[in-house]
């Protein structure tokens, strides 16, 4: 399955043309100096900020833009767990619903993860905690995500703000994750009140209408009581497929005539996902119809397809996703052949096929980068300059090649060229002509794309334009990140092909109940 | 929400008039007398038959049309377990693969079950078996849905043409549940050979290509292989959303541009899901977004919502369906009391409702008839002449009613008059003016409409004619029975009503992660 996106929807029947790739190398070249000059000004503040003070327990500051440069795999502690945690260090990762300043010497935070909220202090402390700390606390926007430590304490009297409220939480370390880069257009408080609340007050509170929550559904629905909502909604499916702009390339999408306007049918639930990570719900999937306009009549491509999409934060590294994925596909893998020896024999009768092949025990899944893909192909005899893309055609031989060398149908190629990728990928941190993206293959066939996304939207602006889309096109997907949103990475996966390919059917529509395909809208 | 079909769609709006009550109630007439009329020459042939014998243990011949007359709770078997059954009686239903007759007095027969097929015979026995009914057995065409009793007994060698081979099934009875109303495009047979058994024996075999099997996909989906894949493909929202034609009223459905055609978004899974009985999937279920170009802007309407939609086979009675359906619903509120105890309470907080109530026990969930219903809304001094439809005020005054009187939020309604059903529906075995179909409601909501469906394409044609609708325009949906298909029932759900209800949230929207209306399309 191509990456849901546009943009690569578009570019990949054909390819890129050489000049097509210089000029994006160009662009790449120049993102790289403009990323490499904020990331200088980021280090430079904190140095300055650390050289203020004289204390070395001390952290406070804006972390460097997560692009996974590191994964130092510390533990990240959920607040739910606070109140039998009396004395212990802890260390997470959780929004500022409010701070609250309290003189010069002192700033408590409210700290929410989903349902959960503590209450969290900092306070001016000799060698320990700086009053600049404090004060760069007591300035955080409401919304912004941080990365804190400290230790959990009991309190004397319950909090009652705060959903865990028989402990508080004594800060020694705070760090910006990610801030807003725009005003709220109400407050999580003003939001998370019911109307009684609201009407017995009178004046006091503002009433946060239905219409104003859907125009600014990211920010509602990081309340405690959606997060609840849609918890027991289970988050399953409920992207919606009408779409109010084609926010997405034209050329693949399907126009629909909605009411006296029109609605464009989604190609993929990214937008959707991603904005569900910025309304804090950490991990989200969905399995449902994904559309694409392709006059393509290919054995693996269909106008209509069975879809599951993932999306999930990281802690710290992309590869927590990777890694997700791919026990997804194993326990994927070792259901169908423990559960549907059956089946899989029945079907192999009319379609005989070698048996699919993983690696299982300590050694895990082959997971290969680009480059070493490119080498293998090149030392069987593939000219160089044809793998700036891999054709279907290569990326079957690919398949034989590593089949023949590794004994396995099932692997993963790791750190494709950014050339390659949709805008919204991450750059690799050490070199930006590579991202943090990942494509899956079965039997030589892609079944799974993904990466890590950009989630700060001047960046992602940035890119946009680099790549030729005017971002004022794409307003409402960058909006969604200026109220704050945490690293993330995800992926999507065509479940027909997966299908055919460990059954070998050979043909897509075999693995679909009623298949649609440029000609067939029937039955 | 609304039976998933154009006609009642279409009606739902103004209800229908006192003139097309009368029509519909004239035609109503007319088809009771047809339907007469046809059981009458059922009737006539099975005592004519049975009249031609003298046999009392034998009985053959087709089964009066399934509407639920009565349901003697029988007990009916899987032909995957009667390798350990040698010696026992079996009950069964089944597809006739092939039949072959061996002179006049003995007939073989391949009767399939999904993945299973056995091999069962019917031998001429003085004072058992006549001849006949041998006669009659071997008349029966490819593909025709049989009930069968017989014995089953361990052969001597393994049957090769049967994946349960070890043993046969000796008949005593055979029944017709399903004739075929067209000739087979192809045999099963023919449809289930891998391409090199039949390029092996050149022109012994037909080789049945994708195109073909594609547009006759109710029965190349019935081959053994295609079971299998499908079991493991799980069912799951596989049902198109882009249809060819609009087979449903054009009303309320939305058009999407396709190439250089049209194509429309599926209002509802209905047609799929019955081509999946037809095909023998036996327990068919989905959850997908479902699409409704209805201009209304109410607090319980979307263009766009997730349905749980479900179909099924059923031996003896629709209310296995319905059954089914409570279980289902029993199971989600108990598993949201216990599992998410936690969420409930946060979302109360800001939208204070009332617990959910529904009756658990041995005396179970609460069922009306519709006149059962109209009386207790009479009692409450609704006026008896508007009650021919339900109007969403007086739903809401029956569900208040209902709270005070038997102390639930949740019951069932049952046998709703034919009128206000659409085409499909089942009529009531006794009274024509009624049909065997229900709605479950919540807090005085409706949240599940179904039916058990119409399996006989010629009564459904007639029943189309008689509500103004031209077969010829849903001539694919018609013909997807005329290859036999299982008597069966269904629902859909609506679930972002449900989890509204549940919690009290007064509006849809608000369980909708990204709703979409008539007004909104965005974020």
């Amino acid at each position: 399955m191509a990456e849901p996106t546009p943009e690569q929807v578009a570019d990949a029947p054909s390819g890129p043309t050489k000049s097509e790739l210089k000029k994006r190398a160009k662009a790449a070249e120049k993102e790289k100096k403009a990323a490499e000059k904020a990331a200088k000004q980021q280090e430079l503040a904190m140095q300055k900020a650390a050289a203020e003070e004289d204390f070395a327990t001390e952290f406070y500051g804006p972390l460097p833009l997560n692009q996974s440069q590191s994964r130092p795999r510390r533990q990240y502690s959920q607040i739910s767990t606070f109140s039998s945690r009396d004395g212990e260090t802890v260390l997470f990762r959780a929004r500022v619903q409010t701070s609250r300043a309290q003189g010069n010497k002192m700033v408590f935070l409210n700290l929410r993860q989903r349902t959960d909220s503590v209450q969290a202090l900092v306070t001016v402390t000799p060698e320990k905690i700086s009053k600049q700390m404090v004060k760069w606390t007591a300035g955080l926007a409401d919304e912004s995500i941080v990365l804190v430590q400290g230790v959990v304490r009991k309190t004397p009297e319950l909090i009652k703000s705060a959903s865990v409220g028989d402990v508080e939480v004594h800060l020694s370390q705070i760090h910006l994750v990610a801030g807003l880069d725009t005003r709220l257009p109400f407050s999580l408080d003003d939001a998370s009140r019911g109307d009684a609340e609201v009407e017995a007050a009178e004046t006091q509170f503002n009433k946060v209408l239905l219409d104003t929550r859907l125009n600014n559904r990211v920010l509602d629905l990081r309340t405690q009581t959606n997060q609840a909502v849609f918890k027991l909604q289970a988050a399953r499916s409920t992207s919606p497929k009408l779409q109010g702009a084609a926010t997405e390339s034209g050329a693949s999408v399907f126009k629909v005539s909605y009411f006296k306007g029109s609605a464009f049918l989604a190609q993929s639930p990214q937008l959707a996902k991603q904005m569900a990570i910025a309304a804090d719900f950490e991990r989200v999937y969905e399995i449902g119809p994904v559309f694409r306009a392709e006059d393509s009549n290919t054995h693996r491509h269909m106008t209509e397809f069975m879809g599951l999409d993932l999306e999930m934060t990281i802690e710290e590294h992309y590869h927590e996703v990777l890694e997700l994925l791919d026990g997804l596909f194993l326990s994927i893998f070792k259901g169908l052949r423990e559960k549907y020896k059956k089946e899989i024999d029945v079907v192999g009768k009319q379609f005989p096929a070698e048996e699919f092949k993983w690696r299982e025990g300590p050694e895990g899944t082959l997971k290969l980068t680009f480059k070493e893909a490119v080498e293998l192909l090149v030392e069987d005899g593939v000219s160089r300059d044809v793998l700036d893309d891999f054709s279907t055609e290569n990326e079957k031989r690919l398949g034989r090649i590593v089949k023949a060398k590794y004994d396995t149908d099932y692997y993963i190629i790791d750190k494709f060229p950014m050339a390659l990728r949709p805008f919204y990928t991450m750059a690799d941190p050490d070199d930006p002509l590579l991202s943090n993206s990942y494509d899956f293959f079965m039997r030589g066939e892609e079944i799974l794309s993904g990466a890590q996304r950009i989630h700060e939207p001047n960046l992602l602006a940035e890119k946009m334009r680099s790549k030729g889309v005017d971002p004022e096109s794409m307003k409402g997907y960058i909006d969604g990140f200026r109220l704050g949103c945490a690293p993330h990475g995800g992926g999507g996966i065509g479940l027909e092909r997966v299908l055919m390919l460990f059954l070998k059917l050979n043909n897509i529509r075999r693995a679909s109940l009623f298949p649609r395909d440029p000609k067939r809208l029937e039955p």
